[in-house]
This record gives C-alpha cells, structure tokens and sequence, in this order.
C-alpha cells in the first residue's frame, strides 16, 4: 500500500510517499480503507523530534482517519465490512492513517454519520475528542456555566465552543479580531482580542478555562476563574507550575491529554449529524501533497483543519 | 514489585513468584497498585499455550483489576493519585493484573462505586464487559426481547442473565440441574436442564443467543432464533461454520471478543451500585496462591468468579 513514512526526524522534507505492507488485522482490530485523514499539530511536532511517539522508526503519522472497513480481525463484532466509520487512532502509536490501509481497535472506530463526509469525519476525531473530553469527561461543563476558551477559532477551539454551546454553557472565546466574526458564528457569546485587551484582568466568574496555546495563557487564567473553578490545559508541562496560585486562589489547574474514546465519538457523531458540531476545513491535499499540508498548519495562519484525501 | 510471571507455557507449575521493576506510567496511563484481581479462563488458556497474548515472555497474566491509582502518567485528567478504580485491561497484553502494580490506559477504568468491594470489583470487569458487549453492543438487546443464555451459572453467563434482565428482557438459561437455583435467583424466567432436555428443540422465537460455550452449542442455537435473530459466540472459530446455515434460516451468527472499554464499564459500575449487577464469588486466594486459583477455574466445577487479592 502507498504510505507516507519517515525514517528520521526533521523537516517535510522526511515526509516520503513508500510502499509499505498492508497491515492484517489482529485481535479486535479493523483495517481501514482511508478516505480521509485529519492533519493535527502533533504530527508536525512529532515529524520534527521524538514527541509522544514511542515505537521506532520509520514512521507513519496520522492519527485522525476517517474510512471503510475492509476486513476485520478475530472477534470483531461492532463493525462490518463495508462500514463507513471514523475515529482517533491510540495515541501515541507507530503507524498512522497517511497511508491507504490503516490499522485500528474496533473501539476506536464508530458509525460515520450519513449527513457528512469523509473530509468533515477526517477532520473531527483528534480535535473534537481533545475538546470534549477537556470540557465534559474533565471539566463536566454543565449548563449555565460560563466558559472561557483560548484561540476559539483554533483546530481544537473553534470545535470547543460548539461543544460548550451544546452544553448549555455562556462562552467567552479570545482570537485576533481578524476572526471575531467566525468566532461569533460559531455561537460564542463573546470574543475577546486578545492583542488589544487583557483577558486577566476583563473576564471573571469563568466555571471552566480551556488552554491549549500555552506560554502565560494558563497562569493569566488563573485569576479569572471563580472559587472552585478549573483550568484544563492540554499543554500538560504547564499545569505543576500553576499548582501553587491555583492552590492559593481556590481553584484546579488539570493537564489533559486525548485519548482515543468510543464513547466520545458518539458524542461527537451525535453531535455532528445533529448539526450541532462542524469542524471548519481549511483545505483538503491529496496525500502525495502531505508536505503541502503540513507546511500549512505549521505557519498556524490557517483557520480550521487540514484534511488529506485518498 | 511481586508478580507472578511464566517465561515457557504450561502447567500451574510455570507460574513463579517474581521480583519485576515497578512501571512508570507513560503518556495516558495510570499506575495502578492492585488490591483484587479477577481469574478467567483465559488467563489458564494462555497460561498453557501462546494464545491471544501476542507479547514475547517472561508473561504476567490477569485482565481484571480492581485498585488504587498510585501514579498518573502525562496528561492524564480522569483519574487522581488515591482514587479507588476498577477495568479490564488491554486485550491482549503481556503485563497483566496478578502483580503488585500494574499500567492501564486512564480510559480502560472507571471509579470503583462505593458500595462494592475490591473483591467484587476484581471479579466483574471482563466477564461482565464481555456479557455487556455481546447482549447490548452486538445484539442491542432490549425490552420485551427473548434471551438464551447458555451456561447461565457459568463466569460469563451469571452475569449475562442479569444483565439481560436489567434490559428487560425475557431470559431462558441452560444449566445443569442442581445451578437452576442459582440461575433463577439471577431473575432467569425459565431455566434448562441441557442434560435432560434438547434446547434446540424445546426453545423457540429467541431474538438473541449467547454463546459462551462452543462445540456444537452455536449451531444447535441456530434453529431456537426466530427470522432476524442473532446468536453472538465468543467462540469466534466456530461462527465462519455456522454462516451458511444461518443465511438459510434468515438469522445472524456473529463472533466476538471482549475489549476494554470504557463507556461499557460505566454501564457495569453503574449496574452494580444499583445492586442490580454482582458477581458471584466462588473463591479468594492471595496472590502467591495463584496456581490454586488457576486448579480450581480450571475444573470448570466453580459458580462464579475466581479472585486473587493483595
């Protein structure tokens, strides 16, 4: 099969289309025809060093993978052959979706909503799952709550405020005012410039902050938060330096990392054939052009999420 | 840390107590110290020979675990240091439960409900998950269907019956005659002698089968299934066989294998607070007793669950 493997760590330039074995299903596990294959900002970091991924070398990246079943492995009951399905790959994990044919545990999978397609179903999985469980499975954002997400027109926060909204929450997102507009189109209650004000010093009474920028956006969130409120925070190095003036003011400083989760992607299916939840696509490349996307997401000028077809 | 680890395959005797390196949890998973952790037949069945588990030996056995979370790895947000925990771990996997200490993914586990304990805890998780897969998962049994539940006094089936009930269906359970108490004690509506009378004779109109036994207990289900019907085997060899018979009487045979899974644990520790849900314990054993436990599972005499605890 055509994959894009690297065996040695660097710029896109390691990226190289291979022709590898095709996998066969194990125990448990389904392979996939990919169709589509999200590109998300820990693939860049882990082409370019030794990141979260722990089995050697060479590589395939790619952990979003929207596809169909194309044979399943011993024991496999909740999905069948010619399934259409999309999910996140366990993370981390040697050998990803930049190929034709992926590996994946049948629980990792679940049904594609006929209302949207592969490149939208591609796009969802990492995000939307790194969202939800931040908001629900971490923070249990409930209705009413008043919500503060940063870079709420990013990969992971334009899909945060849709879910907070979902969630019955009052949503505070900050993003340069360049993107005001589709913040507010996304349902956000209100959007903050982060370049002309300081969001330390004009948000209060926050139930739950969402950091995943990192730098000083973890510490100034701190004190808008009321007593017992909760920083998430996906840069996890972030959160023990936090503990301190968290402890002092009352409040839970939390590092989270996604985790590949059935029952998150059902909520995310649910969410996304209701309508409720659309991720913005920023542009869909072939998989030869996997270079081009990462190049891409790596400026970190884009709006959305970068797709691969195949 | 004390484990029990085989380096050949075998009898009991391969089975020794060992000093292991205590883990470090990596990325998303959680070090869990172990205090009961259940014994199931496939812990014999790899025990004996190379099995499911793919991972080179030495081997540390046990999938069932119930326990305190010592350590959390990176970004792990669903559980804290100190909090009582139950789940099945990955299937298969070469580090297993019968240990002081052992690593799960922070999604493979779900808090222990108050009301039950360690023990109860230990017994449930696999062979419940697998009961829970099989009935809702695979065959979205629901209220007012008709169940039969093979080996309804056996590991699995005990729990399958009230899990079954708990859905609200109508359950038929084959036993030998001096189970049938326990079985109806389960809330089974109607129990059969399999020595005495030929199910696949005298049950008709069932909506789902539940095959936890093999040999010829998947076909001889085939004809008590009315038209749409579905018998799930976790026998998953003997289901390609059934195939051909199956599409004759317009009815599903379908193989599965229990994976860890996070939403169907809820579901059981849910079940189980509610004291709707609860393993019957047919014996404790310290750890360095493990190849009684083993002896005892083995003669296939035992109702309930075997349990080792530390």
């Amino acid at each position: 099969m055509r994959a894009i493997a690297q065996d040695e760590f660097g710029g896109v330039e390691v990226l190289k289309e291979t022709e590898l074995e095709r996998p066969k299903p194990g125990i448990g596990q389904v392979l996939l025809r990919v169709r589509a294959a999200g590109v998300n900002p820990t693939d860049w970091k882990n082409r370019s060093r030794r990141t979260t991924v722990t089995t050697p070398l060479p590589l395939v990246l790619g952990w979003d993978v929207s596809g169909v079943v194309e044979e399943t492995g011993f024991g496999v009951a909740l999905h069948a052959v010619g399934d259409e399905v999309f999910g996140m790959l366990p993370y981390p994990n040697g050998v990803g979706a930049f190929a034709e044919y992926v590996l994946a545990p049948a629980r990792a999978l679940v049904p594609k909503p006929d209302g949207i397609d592969h490149v939208q179903a591609g796009a969802l999985p990492l995000a939307a799952l790194t969202a939800w469980q931040a908001l629900v499975d971490t923070a249990g954002l409930r209705t009413g709550q008043r919500a503060l997400i940063h870079a709420a027109a990013g990969g992971v926060g334009h899909l945060a405020v849709q879910i907070a909204k979902a969630r019955g929450a009052y949503v505070i997102g900050t993003a340069s005012a360049p993107k005001h507009e589709f913040v507010r189109g996304l349902g956000a209650d209100e959007v903050i410039d982060y370049r002309s004000v300081d969001f330390a010093e004009a948000v209060r009474d926050v139930d739950v902050a969402f950091d995943t920028v990192g730098e000083d956006i973890g510490a100034r969130s701190l004190p808008t938060l009321r007593e017992g409120g909760i920083l998430v925070t996906i840069l996890a190095q972030t959160a023990p330096a936090l503990q301190p003036e968290a402890d002092r003011l009352g409040v839970r400083a939390v590092p989270m990392i996604v985790e590949h989760d059935q029952q998150g992607m059902r909520e995310i299916a649910a969410l996304a054939e209701a309508g409720t939840l659309r991720a913005e696509i920023a542009g869909t490349f072939p998989l030869a052009d996997v270079a081009k996307a990462h190049e891409a997401g790596e400026t970190g000028r884009t709006t959305g999420k970068l797709v691969l077809t195949l």
